[in-house]
């Protein structure tokens, strides 16, 4: 009998998205205004869901204040008002799609979760682009 | 060739967060603010999704209005402008934690929907906290 | 590690519900006032999703400006600002539930999109009521 | 010492633009898709605010529950699921702007309230679109 | 030059609506659901919204990071998960309509602020009903 | 009788607050987050109000597709996926704050204006802060 519990959070980031193996007019081709390199922003909303049984003396499946310091602590820490190219770890070599954004944070939450629950990533890069790991 | 169709209403609740096996200083520690003697409450939004075959003759898996009409007398007249701890049977002794209420949301919805279609339910009881019975 | 990727847009149409098999008291019975002979309208939101694998190259599932120039080419195009019983093709035969509209751009969008893209459509008729395509 | 309050409703309506006065290529040429003679529609969002002193006795500037009857059925009996141009007195010789639609239903409103409210009316043809009335 | 600027806090709480002046009968028929005795509840939605010059050193009217603290130590810290019957000095004598709260919050911040600046609250009590004060 | 229409747009961007006549301790100690010297950026909705009287001929104050196509031309273009210090000859000297963004574009939207019309900016840096301009 598992339940999905679901936490939104949100942070403010710049970022530029390029192929450092490409040349110029290749990266203004297929990247468009998102290539520019004095980088633009974005407020990301992230949608983080865990999976599993509910707890019978809690009744959680987990706490949602515990969940949102935990983003707090891991994710926003890191990325909030931040150049997600320049000021983080994550994307020195890797391009700060939503996708790849996703990815990463997946990564960094599911280090710090029991294995007991599944978990998934929701984020929205504007109102109208979001993605999903893993796939819905 | 099945097809998904969701209903959103809301309802009004106060409700409290304890469990009467403990003392309170381990309910204050557990639920925090959620444990307020006086009760607190939320603006619940709640979506429910029958899944199923499109009917040829009317091109409906459900018809919405009547969908609707089912919450309002099988959810809301128990749940709306209510305190869920003492004015529902449900909760007497279940904690109302939305895992909780969205369980007893699904359990009252299927006992009165037809077999064949697919029931889930999500409940917002913030606009950042929701949960998804069955799991996502 | 498939991931999704969605892309939201929306059209304005009018659109009216009846079977023509059936008499008038039969259609004002089951579609109420949905059968307006004159038609109603709505802001239809549509949320499409593909999922994938992501490029290599790019860090994309796929490019959401492409995404949403296809949306706008093969969807848009056709049903904004359009009296859908009357402007389309496709309702000629087929009432235009949120269902039945739904599949019927499902349809149109799947034959112009790589097979190895998964194909979800989500569709709002109102802000409260919506239909997704494969069933959720 | 004045307050305002406000109730937001909604209903989905078709109607076209046209100037009577005008030829096809100039009614064409002013309102584009929105002259389509086959219609097209939107879910109208209303939002209706009464200004006024607090009540003593009830703490009310005006019963929420009762503004919604209201407005119901003085304003949602009329336009919702109807053809604004055919079905309704008010646009047989006036073109269903929101501008004009705003109006109207100003006019409306205010023969039914006490004129020691102020009354205000604001509505979103789409999500992007919308009108305020009188002039914000 | 003026301009206003604006920041959006939420808070849960319960409340009930009644005159003590009067038996159950008149409480129940002026205010139906929301009079029930043992409370309901609300996700309140505040806007506060501040008038003033641009700071030329700063380039702010205020500091939204402030503003926002402001607003948690004054308002949040007493209302939020709380009874607004039972919890708060406000509402012993005062019917804690949403007229009411707002005027009781415009009241809490005036005192903190500086005089230059002029203060507006606007408080959502549901996504439909929400209030102004001063009037808009 | 006049009348107030509203179209909203949106527009990405970097930016980074900073008073170059402070050392780093004293910009660190005012803009806290908002000063990271490799930018952070958002997705600003934008809000751009006319007022005026209703032409009788269009029904219209003015053309939300015309008003669409100025805000592209004369605000999104200069805005969208760009680093507002950097790209912009806006921010040269004067700092990206939200009050100051929405004066700019007040004055470059002034200029391409009929003087008959008021014209009113409200810009969201975030959803839970907003500016207008001119106030409230």
């Amino acid at each position: 009998m598992k339940i999905s519990v679901s936490r939104k959070e949100h942070f403010n980031a710049a970022h530029r998205l390029f192929n450092p193996n490409w040349n110029d007019a290749k990266n203004e081709e297929v990247f468009g205004k998102c290539n520019n390199p004095n980088y633009h922003g974005h407020n990301y909303e992230l949608i983080v869901t865990l999976t599993g049984e509910i707890d019978k003396e809690t009744g959680y499946v987990y706490d949602m204040k515990l969940l949102s310091d935990l983003i707090k602590a891991e994710v926003l820490d890191k990325f909030d008002h931040k150049n997600l190219n320049l000021d983080t770890i994550y994307f020195k070599d890797l391009n700060p799609t939503a996708e790849n954004i996703a990815i990463v944070i997946w990564q960094i939450l599911r280090e710090k979760l029991d294995p007991k629950f599944d978990l998934k990533v929701k984020l929205y890069e504007t109102e109208r682009n979001y993605v999903e790991y893993p796939a819905n």
